[in-house]
């Protein structure tokens, strides 16, 4: 599978009275991640690839993460990121953020590939993820 | 005017590492507190009459906050939400936060009332404020 | 156990261009309703009670989420908080976010309780959790 | 006046439902855009130059932004930051954030160089800026 590795310099305001990041800012860092990977695997910016394929992006169905080193403003942190499985219109993706070559906090996620409902333009509803996204991505 | 007012109690993760509300946070407090007013006023959520009255929301132009003195978490603060001026299409908002009575921060906004364009799907325009919304912040 | 409920007003900020929660936010919610739990249970803010047991909180461990439902600006949820497990110096903690009485969120954490480390100033390190913190959450 | 210019892409989790950028997180891009002025002047991390100085930071004391064009997750966008006066104990920031060559947002901060208060270990007070760090970032 192709991954996806950033760079990112921990900022003051991702960290809480610790000193160190509040951790629902590593699932909007792991979200970004994710968006990185397709970006790079398409060559198009999300706004541009959704409209290609003619989704609204890929919702979260169920997300977890561990936390194994605390990381605090300053530190500049590398995250892998790759696309473990692809199933018929969801996947999986895995996030491993490394600080000094450590490990220190892994995520994983199952997302929806999704489109408008044609029933309820208010809707959404799962899509089959298109065989070039997967070719380019894997 | 129409004044509201809310109490709300600073949370851990609205916390920088000084153990006081990073700033960025207040913002996303006025915004509630506006949204709240509105609400009020109306007697709708926003999501209910921006329905209602056809349009996207209340977009900003400027905002500008003054910050007094530092709010940490567990402290009860109580804000008064007022719009001070309805123009046109653009209103002014005032909002004051108080900390044991005291003022702890102050925040200014001028907003647009916006919808779709008509000429652009994907653009938003200004549109004339309902004189019923004038009315029942008044 | 003992259970806390919160009842909550989705904001537009929490929300993404999808229209619905940002996931993200769902985890700030949940931290703020560990907190809201051991404040009821302990009749003290956060703040208060981490200095009287001379701690510095409940450090994030390992969580999850999975979301069965959108939720958007204007829905009213409600979210029920509880410790499911306490362990010497670790404890699990479930959140289920209601929508018009239907599960749309749950979350899982585990946390550890966390001090100074007397042994460097800027680390931190478990601790074993208080008789009476436990007695007063079961 | 040292001027630091970076580039950034638009997240979709910065954005609202109108799918442009929520603007508190145009407050969190500003506050990270001083913080990378200041690192680049001093060619140390916030982490290191807080340490250095024995300081906390820099406090807002007020804070202030026009909205002239919106930005949307996909977006590249420049950021221009400069301290644009240097008192005592307090600085001016300016930033300005370009889409397309176009001036799109504006941000102006005055902010506090603070310490710990010798007279309250819980509390935090202005110091006077060192010439080293006015002389770096002039």
């Amino acid at each position: 599978m192709l991954v996806n590795s950033r760079q990112l310099r921990i900022e003051w305001g991702q960290c809480d009275p610790f000193g160190i990041v509040y951790y629902p800012r590593y699932f909007e860092i792991f979200d970004a991640c994710t968006t990185a990977l397709f970006e790079r695997g398409l060559s198009l910016t999300k706004f541009q690839f959704t409209a290609k394929y003619d989704v609204l992006g890929y919702a979260m169905v169920e997300t977890r993460a561990r936390f194994l080193k605390p990381t605090r403003y300053g530190d500049d942190v590398t995250i892998e990121t790759t696309v473990t499985q692809f199933h018929r219109s969801s996947f999986d993706v895995s996030h491993r953020l490394f600080k000094d070559g450590a490990l220190a906090v892994e995520g994983f996620e199952t997302r929806v590939w999704v489109g408008r409902d044609p029933a309820d333009p208010k809707g959404i509803r799962a899509k089959p993820i298109p065989a070039e996204v997967v070719e380019r991505l894997s």
